[in-house]
């Protein structure tokens, strides 16, 4: 299928531009990277300016009146590190890595795309995070587990596929500065299993190296169970000297041919994933066994703390799927070797559209640790329903968790600034797809677009990075910036007005997570329970519940653990509470229900209304797809809130104050 | 994969049975028919007595001191009734029709099965219903549609299978009675279109041959828009000449090609199969249009009813479904050709463990009419639990529908004696499959073997029925036949228990349509709804409502409008009542739900607890595979009590008078 080249279409920059004049790219590009970072730079302002810069030697600094970029090797910043400043007329792009220069070269053609001169240039960045990863879930068969933008453009039919399009999509990710890709699904199984064996390898390495050439390391995810599902060995178990003989063996064997791999990402003991524990070993042998492997050629282990009862009974009130990660990896904190990630979702759930912060961020403290969010709309509209994602992004990396005096919040940690870590960093599971525009809803991108530049540097406004990607994917008409930030930036909040209210999640059909169900998952073994009667809803998870409030520290602790300091939007994850509660906002519980979804469907009609508005604004291909989804989710809003409304009527019998219509 | 021969595995005769010394049977056979008769008898006593009774001449009836069975051409009965009777120490088997001399031949060997003596013998049978068929939803993928029994024995990889199971099925359905079959999906699509080419004639051929052999006419599922899906015709407006041409001549070859077929079978304008609606004409115009084409080769056309809107807006609670077969039909009546049979449910819904009679049953007075049910457990347990439907079936057969004065039962309209038709009868949507006991749960099959039974004889009892199947399958041992008579007749009573109460249906999972969700078809769009609230529950059908009740005649309509007289396992169904309500039984609504659900597992428990004395008592293959299903039917009839009386629970607030477990 063919595809578009997202907020990497460059459209023509007005005559008055100071990028026009800058005819030459004064470099000696020697590795890929360095001539990635030239060619990029020639594309853009070739397109932008209808002239491209022509090449001259590092060493030619002066030609007759004309302008041009030059690279300078400094060794100040960070690695990967840039800074782009005007000297007299020319550009500089100074880097103390071939990354950073590539970097710098992506920030000087944002520069031109946002419409800022090179007149008085001087910007000076450092990647915040050291890792800054995309986590696909692409089956080897093409499918994608939770895609929502087509198949996969890494696999067909148990191949690996490497074309025009891998070219690209690194492109997209470098030029956000996103440094890993994970190609396969968390879950492997079948042909995903022998990504490690030699019927890979050449198409493994070949990728890799187009992903290096743009700064990417090529991750894989793996089976713990490989060495039998190879066949090769009756065991998986970590403390036998057999299976880690195994595993050096192999790693050995993959490195060599796949010398650019970063590592692996490990998803074990796992609705019903192979792990550790069917050999009655901790999480930390079995990564560390895997760790131990991979050292010698400086792999990393990234080890997913997702792991929960799946097959919890409903009438268990006791058992708090919440607390499982933290209880199953909290003991382990120092156990881990220094090769080790350990992976936490950003809350203790899965997705949904509000949950509190995961307790392990805070709790561990001796520990790699890398927080995972998902792009992919998996709880979130599925990317039929628009809904910006960065804004929720944002308050989960500002999240205060106590865990020192200062520099305790979550972005700290996962910077490594609170205890220095270096291995850490932000994962997102992707959105992307074989769709024309990569991300199936266009608004979409900006969640893929906004992730690497949160990666890159938390403190950049959600409201800015959305401007950005508008400005760069659908130029600068005001009024097109206009109508498409308010759409994103009211889209997770009118998303979660329509939605399971309060905190409380999981209102969806199950298996698809598409559309509600009250009581989808309800009586089902997920753990994942509302326990609504005729008095009230919500899960208690205080001290007199579950005890999971009690694994923050405090503040955080007494905060939720108590009805009356729980923040709103989190109160029915927290606590059981009567439908007549009155919030802090002062509304009843129920009565908030009944006006957040009327109001959310509200907003949808006036993010759809205000979107019409751009017929002929932005190309109409894309206007299109975007008005059929915005048509589907006109609809489908209704419904939520309709299902929701009126579940809650019915089961509580309490009017709605406004007298509106349910069912 | 191996098969069984379920009811037709016959034991050895005790050895003062008079059945031994029959040595020799004496007759000419000429057709495929009455070679069948004589091979049956001499494989069944051979292997009962152990000595193969030797095939003689029709003339030769003097054999030293041996005894015979004869067959005897006798004009007085039905078309394939029999008689048959002891003479002077010979069997008698007297028959109009050589198809009577098999069903004669099955008597016998039913009679020595169950343990009679042939002396004295003197039974004589007419088939009540003329036509006693099978519907298979099977796919030519090899897929059953709402199969629990494996894949599909007719199809495989878009390939008609003809083999020696082919005419095992054809000797148990001929066993039974049944003379007709559809082998094929009434969702017609992909390679079943094209069945009706000559791409498939020749297997069909050998197929009804085979059937044909044993009494059996083979029909088919035909698509009605076959003319544009086959890439013929634009149109398949059944008014345009040029498409009643179309059929003609199709079926002109299709009857040429297969001489033995039966006729048609039409799912139209229902769940998104295509049909007259299409083109603004009525179903008759459709039916009698192809009614016409197959009227020549004496073909029948088998029109379903089965025809509402699938995608109605839970919201409205003025569309009723259970109204459409009747609101769609019944101006139809008088209509159709004489070669049109309309086929009804039961009820008026879809084949739920309790429902009203279907109202087309009495409403119409001028119109073939078919009964059609469906053995296939799709909503009663899929074959996991055991549901022995027979009950069900003549409960439904002995409704009385005033229609007339007198002989106005649904057993009287379908068996063609209230108005004397003769195309009429009785169809059940099959529960067979390629497992070795043909039906999943052993249990199961004594719901294949009692519909043809009780479509033959609708006097038979249920329990009759199935006590001679329980001998006929596992031999006479009282305890084994009383257990498991126990259990069947026990089971139909015991999965309602614990399902949907007083009739409301429909608390299933969507789709697949297993295990307990109240909600589950709540908020969708398949107009199966209960309308439970905080106060009551039930679908107001009265004529404050939707007006349903009064579709039937009186009485019938005055008793279902009123919840005074309605009968307490309809209330819910007709009703919208409050949970406080005292039903006829004495107890309330609330009462009723907490008390059926905790007793239905109470008696699941006592079923199992009794099958579980049977080890060794029946083969331990058998054994072991219901064990397996008993144990799950055990576990999951807690689940449908626990689900729905704690859903109940939590809506009504209403305590459990006897203060047992919810959740």
């Amino acid at each position: 299928m063919g595809f578009e080249q997202a907020w990497l279409s460059y459209g023509v920059l007005r005559k008055e531009s100071k990028w026009r004049g800058i005819e030459r790219i004064c470099a000696d590009p020697a590795s890929p990277v360095m001539k990635n970072a030239v060619g990029e730079l020639q594309k853009a302002l070739g397109t932008m300016t209808g002239k491209e810069p022509v090449l001259c030697s590092g060493a030619d600094k002066e030609a007759a009146g004309t302008r041009c970029i030059r690279f300078r090797q400094d060794g100040e910043g960070k690695a990967d590190g840039y800074h782009v400043y005007e000297e007299s007329g020319d550009v500089v792009i100074a880097a103390s890595s071939d990354c950073g220069m590539l970097y710098g070269a992506f920030e000087l053609i944002r520069q031109a795309q946002i419409g800022n001169s090179p007149v008085g240039l001087d910007i000076a960045k450092d990647p915040v995070m050291p890792l800054r990863m995309l986590n696909h879930w692409d089956n080897m068969d093409g499918s994608i587990e939770r895609g929502y933008s087509g198949n996969s453009f890494f696999f067909d039919h148990d191949e690996i596929l490497v074309d025009d399009r891998t070219v690209t999509y690194a492109r997209l990710l470098a030029s956000v500065g996103i440094n890993g890709a994970v190609i396969n699904n968390v879950n492997v199984k079948d042909a995903a299993t022998w990504l490690i064996t030699d019927r890979y390898f050449d198409k493994l390495r070949q990728l890799s190296e187009i992903f290096a050439g743009y700064g990417i390391r090529l991750f894989l995810s793996l089976n713990y169970a490989a060495p039998v599902e190879l066949g090769e060995l009756d065991s998986a178990d970590p403390l036998s000297e057999e299976v880690g003989k195994w595993w050096k063996d192999r790693m050995k064997l993959v490195f060599e041919q796949v010398p650019h791999l970063g590592g692996f990402l490990i998803k074990a003991d796992s609705e019903g994933r192979p792990g550790p524990f069917t050999y009655g070993r901790t999480h930390a042998d079995g990564a560390n066994m895997l760790a131990e492997a991979v050292e010698p050629y400086g792999g990393l282990i990234i080890w997913r703390c997702f792991v929960y009862n799946c097959k919890q009974d409903w009438r268990d009130y006791k058992t708090d799927r919440a607390r499982s990660g933290y209880d199953n990896f909290i003991e382990l904190d120092g156990a881990f070797r220094d090769n080790v990630i350990l992976q936490i979702k950003n809350g203790p759930m899965d997705f949904q559209v509000r949950e509190p912060v995961h307790p392990l961020f805070g709790g561990l403290k001796d520990t790699n640790q890398m927080l995972e969010v998902q792009i992919a709309q998996e709880y979130t509209g599925q990317q039929r329903h628009v809904c910006y994602l960065i804004p929720m992004f944002q308050e989960v990396l500002g999240f205060r968790t106590y865990v020192t005096e200062t520099d305790d919040t979550v972005k700290d940690l996962v910077s490594g600034k609170t205890f220095g870590h270096t291995k850490c960093g932000m994962a997102a599971v992707a959105n992307t797809g074989n769709d024309e525009n990569w991300t199936g809803h266009d608004l979409a991108a900006a969640n893929l677009y906004g992730f690497g530049r949160l990666a890159f540097d938390p403190s950049a406004l959600a409201e800015e990075i959305a401007r950005e990607w508008v400005v760069r994917t659908f130029g600068e008409d005001e009024e097109v910036c206009e109508v498409l930030l308010f759409i994103l930036m009211n889209s997770w909040r009118a998303y979660e007005m329509y939605n399971a209210p309060l905190g409380i999640g999981w209102m969806v059909n199950p298996n698809y997570h598409y559309g509600p169900s009250v009581d989808g998952y309800e009586y089902d073994r997920w753990g994942t329970y509302h326990r609504a009667d005729h008095l009230g809803i919500g899960v208690d998870r205080s001290h007199h519940g579950t005890g999971y409030a009690g694994l923050y520290r405090e503040p955080n602790a007494s905060m939720y653990d108590s009805p009356e300091s729980c923040p709103d939007e989190l109160l029915l994850f927290f606590h059981h509470m009567p439908y007549d509660h009155k919030l802090q906002s002062g509304k009843t519980v129920i009565q908030h229900i009944y006006d957040t979804h009327f109001e959310g469907v509200e907003l949808v009609d006036e993010m759809v209304k205000r979107f019409e508005s751009l017929e002929g604004k932005i190309p109409d291909k894309a206007y299109r797809r975007m008005l059929d989804r915005f048509r589907h989710q006109k609809e489908h809003a209704r419904e939520w809130r309709d299902q929701i409304n009126t579940y809650f009527y019915r089961k509580s019998g309490m009017d709605d104050e406004k007298g509106r219509q349910i069912f």
